[in-house]
């Protein structure tokens, strides 16, 4: 390929955690890519590139971008501010590169990558120099209500998704205003996040589930959960939909 | 297949529109299925069975299920309600016909069947009496704000899914207590959503879009957009993320 044709970025979602529930497109996605680029702690592989292990064409390049820092640090510390901004920069900078030479570069984001994902950080440093193309995934979200096969919102109900996060009365006030709501970032905020729904009359429907749709997933009424342990990416789920017809 | 080993149901999501973004496991099931059932108006297909047209292999059964009313009645009307409710008892009895005889039955959703679906009211009639799985699907508002390649949520922000039905003073609120909004149900609410907007500060950030994915979709800043036609199931879209690193 000439210098001269720049070649393309796809945004690649990767849904949450089972491979079969990646989109055709997605899967045309990394048959057409030259390039696979994905975040990762160094050391490890990554949710989204396990997800497509099975998938990957012979003699694909690929590009693991490994987080400087972990989510661990404080994220309104500057020194975090400034290691992550310059983390991002270099691999926009590393992805620029390929799309310069005229090479297709996938980049995977696990669940969808415009909802709370890495991607966006690259897209939005790359997508005005480039021909950009986002393939949605299966949220995280999604796949937890389907695997419980709970229905989420229905009708005119309102949707809250939250991070388990917001300090404690935010939550509470959140939680009785909204006919359903997702929690997400549960991880050490689970006794927190106990105490808020128990506040907003809402622990009784409340639903844990821990990474859904993989391989070891599970889930639980949270009132019968242990406040011990929860994982970073587990999430808590309360359906709305009252007065079914 | 013996009367005595019953059938299996699957609520297939279809994604926004776009057959590319079915996902591997809804091809499966289709696959699978020996009885398609999907919801539709009178005399119309259905946009969920438009988007499998390419994929039904020969000999499988339709079921179509026409809705006896159209959104067009007040929701709140006792003969609604009544109509409503038996068209889907009825519809589901249909189906369990079928699964009783041993047929495993696809049920098509548009979109996410646990989101806002139709499929719910099936599913919570049939899951207690046979096996039952459900296949996420892409929502229209994640194929919207990926076509549109526009980061929606990122970090602790909170997204509220709204439907624009909404009283508009509640609008205005809940737009100002949120990072992010998809406000869905636009239709003929579209001059109460633009003034919800302008109200609550966020008119310049909304995106219209319409009939995201489809073939003939559109999107156009709101500001921009006449008050004059949008379909049903248009959505606007309010991002978050502020303070990008």
């Amino acid at each position: 390929m000439s210098a001269a044709s720049a070649g393309r970025l796809i945004g690649v979602g990767t849904g949450p955690g089972d491979p079969e529930l990646l989109t055709l497109k997605a899967v045309r996605a990394l048959e057409a890519a030259d390039v696979l680029a994905y975040f990762a702690k160094e050391g490890r592989r990554g949710n989204g590139r396990a997800v497509v292990d099975g998938l990957l064409k012979p003699g694909l390049l690929e590009l693991p971008l490994y987080y400087p820092v972990t989510v661990e640090i404080d994220k309104d510390h500057d020194d975090y501010k400034s290691q992550i901004t310059g983390f991002y920069d270099a691999s926009a900078a590393a992805v620029a590169e390929h799309l310069e030479a005229g090479r297709t570069v996938a980049i995977l984001s696990e669940g969808d990558p415009m909802f709370y994902g890495s991607y966006m950080h690259l897209h939005v440093r790359l997508a005005g120099r480039f021909p950009v193309e986002v393939v949605p995934g299966i949220t995280a979200m999604s796949g937890c209500w389907s695997l419980a096969g709970l229905p989420i919102v229905q009708g005119d109900d309102v949707l809250s998704v939250l991070p388990g996060t917001m300090a404690e009365d935010q939550l509470v006030r959140r939680l009785g205003d909204t006919e359903a709501a997702v929690i997400m970032k549960v991880g050490r905020n689970l006794p927190k996040i106990r105490r808020a729904l128990v506040a907003a009359g809402k622990l009784d429907q409340a639903l844990y589930v821990e990474r859904g749709t993989m391989a070891n997933s599970a889930m639980i009424p949270l009132a019968e959960k242990a406040d011990d342990v929860a994982p970073y990416f587990s999430l808590v789920l309360v359906p709305g939909w009252k007065g079914r017809p």
